[in-house]
């Protein structure tokens, strides 16, 4: 039998989705003290058996979820020392910190990764990571990373009745250019790279377009890792509504949606937007826990 | 030489005490990201020599500060691999969850001490910790425990110009009455016990004094290792002055005050509260940075 570990709140979602499989459901219950110290406690850790998949969103309120992490892992590690361990890290913060951008900068990414290797879960998932060879090169855990935009995007086509031929793939940066490439060779769509510099040190951002008729298409996706604040997606949507399409949607894995980014979205042009629940939203038209019963399995 | 890296807000205490030391400042930058996320930075590492101290206080913010502490030792060793590293913690977070007092708690402390050591500092640097064999037990990394109490106390007769013979020294709970013993002893004041008993699942407190004249001495100082809330020694001193002394004084080595301590406090009956700056407050009597001297010498 597999016991799920998960803040109480996904309970009921989590049941809902693995309710043909083997698997008892255990909570986990957070303190905040007044000197702003957390506490997790899992009561009831000694009814879990030896394999344990456990679900722990970092995002949003990251640095306290990190340590809140560091705790839960703890727990299992003292009280189940060598049950088999499958971690589910629905967004990975930090993945944008994958290189020392600046001199005398941290390696986020990698602390992130060893502080939570030190308790040897026996493999971590990831879903949708910004660079999967930079995870590959730093992660001392074996993992398992899943792609969710392809199921954003089948369903998005799904919800607008479009078809497939029919769409410009855009992909924001050469980065997420193997992601719009290989959903057009799977469901043949064009598709058309821009690429964006961002200044280092200031941060501004300057994008360049490949030449393409952007009205020749009954809609365009803009297609990214993930939204933050929205800021690229909404200056790549302005220059798709000024070329003449006004018909483009924002799809991306990880809805952060930080300061007003649906705003901006909306009012650079964009009609919708698509993600998955990674980091639960409105716009979420995939569900990661669909995957979870083949994790269980896979345990 | 001596570097010492440290945020740029205590640069000019620590170069003001350090003034006749062969030590050069490095200070560290910290950026925040729109997601939550914190970069830290140390710019000018390269110009670090190979003995380092690093003071990093994670109080307040203390999730946050660990994660940043945890990115400025990665970049430390990064570009310092075999430094000799000194790492300062002022005050100790984390510090009284030192044991499962519940069943399924996380033993934060340790989970606190064990990311640090994963960066391989030569030794850290404590200040009256909670409770120190847990530390013991705890620790992979060797470290070096300083105890300030005694210089507070020292300040605190001189500043209210009483003699030690005329002071009632209180430990409001029994895992400080080696500190009031030691300062009796060393001093030549008497000391009182409190118990203090807290129930696990409400958090109540109730005391239990020892029979002592309260009104034999020119003033009562309660003894304790932090004021958080300040809840324990406003019960205490409650009783001091339902008992007849109204000369009652709170002394500890860290000042949290956090909520609403000082109000509590001094409503309480407490006339002046004296701690040192291992978390800077107006009454902050002795000053950390007069340990740095002997430190960087010991390095």
């Amino acid at each position: 039998m597999t016991t799920i570990i998960a803040p109480s709140s996904s309970e009921e979602k989590i049941l809902r989705m693995v309710k043909d499989e083997d698997v008892i459901y255990i909570g986990i219950d957070v303190k905040s003290f007044p000197n702003g110290e957390l506490l997790a406690r899992i009561t009831d850790i000694n009814r879990a058996d030896d394999k344990i998949l456990l679900y722990f969103p970092l995002f949003p309120d990251t640095n306290n979820n990190f340590v809140l992490l560091l705790q839960i892992l703890e727990i299992i590690r003292y009280y189940k020392e060598n049950s088999r361990l499958l971690v589910i890290i629905p967004y990975l913060s930090y993945s944008r910190q994958d290189r020392r951008f600046l001199m005398g900068e941290a390696l986020s990414l990698k602390v992130i990764l060893n502080s939570i290797s030190q308790y040897n879960p026996s493999f971590l998932i990831f879903y949708d990571v910004h660079n999967i060879s930079s995870v590959i090169k730093m992660s001392k855990t074996p993992f398992i990373h899943l792609s969710v935009i392809h199921e954003v995007f089948k369903r998005a086509l799904y919800k607008l009745s479009i078809q497939p031929s029919n769409i410009l793939l855009i992909s924001p940066d050469k980065g997420r250019e193997y992601v719009v490439k290989n959903l057009s060779k799977k469901f043949g769509c064009t598709y058309a790279i821009v690429s964006k510099v961002r200044d280092k040190i200031s941060g501004e951002v300057t994008f360049s377009f490949t030449d393409i008729d952007m009205d020749g298409f009954d809609a365009v996706f803009i297609v990214d890792d993930e939204i933050s604040t929205g800021g690229t997606m909404a200056g790549v949507a302005r220059y798709v509504v000024q070329h003449g399409n006004h018909n483009v949607y924002a799809l991306a894995s990880h809805l952060l949606l930080v300061n007003n980014a649906e705003e901006r979205l909306f009012k650079s042009g964009v009609k919708d937007i698509f993600g998955s629940d990674t980091i639960p939203r409105k716009y979420s038209i995939f569900s990661i826990f669909e995957t979870f019963s083949w994790l269980i399995k896979s345990l």
